[in-house]
């Protein structure tokens, strides 16, 4: 690639992370464009579709990601693994509105992605099955429940980026303490929010990345 | 007025009550004449402003939480009413989408609105203060995890009705478990998500309730 191609690019993938980082990954390519002053032709011969000018913007945040549970792993109390695995992946989305709404999108042309994320889900799976077996965790934490702090965590970080960190740590704090074994009080039944259901949403060139 | 004038009217309220539930207050006020079968300019005849619409389309349920929180002012058990008003106002927020939103919305010409909502704060507030009194309620609770809880229930709630009433109920039992005195574990200092801050967002006609 010449280098003022070369330039664009990596001024399209700069642009792209700070508009999805404020507005969520809803802004159209052609916002993206003018932005980038490049033409959308240009910008849809660099990235064909919204998709991969997404997994481009965010590879690294999945890689980190899995990164976070390897080190939760790698942990040899159960507890602190699984509480710091959460406590980072929930402050990833609160600096950045769009990794959140990345994570939970679906990617069926990026093969990379999806394995990140799915080696995260699992490590994430395995850190609750020890802390479980340590009885550390209570024993009716449901994957689903891993849904519902990240969508809940998505609920407070609206606001300026300090707020949203603020709230997003208060939020994380209140939830590990009711995730406690200790917390003997009975539950209503674990809603179905299956992480896959979200994925096999129908996606679009535009806008089918939610 | 007439009886034609009144059908209209009464259609317009509720086809937007049906898309606010469905797809929050940011839907477009032509969006509500055409499914309502009517003129822009008849809309907008009947309601000069989004914020009348969204004000007659509320109203009820406004008068619904002053209901609530009364409700749990009058339980001798503070921690029972305390839990009474949370549970019930998650669950009203679970199946309509939009009453999330026009809960933390600003409605400067709402005299009406405005009030209900003031009612029911400072009534939560009481209800806090005697579940902290009767050692029940966490002393470092504060009044900013209200909001906190509330945005967390919207962010939960996507989904079909089904799934969001689960989601909520299974979350707000989680917090609830959390917000009790026994638990003793330091939480981070609590987010400045003082509602007055979201009250006082600029309002346009069309967009600005959020």
């Amino acid at each position: 690639m010449r280098a003022d191609a070369r330039h664009n690019r990596d001024r399209i993938v700069e642009v792209a992370r700070e508009l999805f980082a404020g507005r969520g990954l809803d802004v159209p390519m052609a916002v993206i464009a003018r932005h980038a002053r490049v033409g959308v032709a240009t910008l849809y011969r660099r990235f064909p579709t919204k998709e991969a000018l997404v997994t481009e913007v965010f590879a690294g945040q999945f890689a980190a990601c899995v990164s976070v549970v390897d080190d939760a792993l790698a942990d040899p109390d159960p507890w602190r693994g699984f509480c710091a695995a959460i406590e980072r992946v929930c402050a990833m989305q609160a600096v950045d509105r769009g990794f959140s709404a990345a994570f939970v999108a679906a990617f069926p042309d990026a093969v990379d992605i999806e394995q990140e994320r799915d080696r995260a889900i699992q490590g994430f799976a395995e850190l609750t099955r020890r802390a479980k077996a340590a009885g550390q965790l209570r024993a009716d934490f449901a994957p689903d429940d891993l849904v519902l702090l990240l969508m809940a965590n998505c609920g407070v970080i609206a606001g300026s980026t300090e707020t949203a960190q603020a709230a997003s740590r208060r939020l994380v704090a209140y939830l590990l303490g009711a995730f406690r074994a200790e917390q003997a009080g009975p539950l209503p039944p674990p809603a179905p929010l299956n992480l896959l259901d979200f994925l096999h949403a129908p996606v679009s060139a535009e806008n089918g990345i939610r």
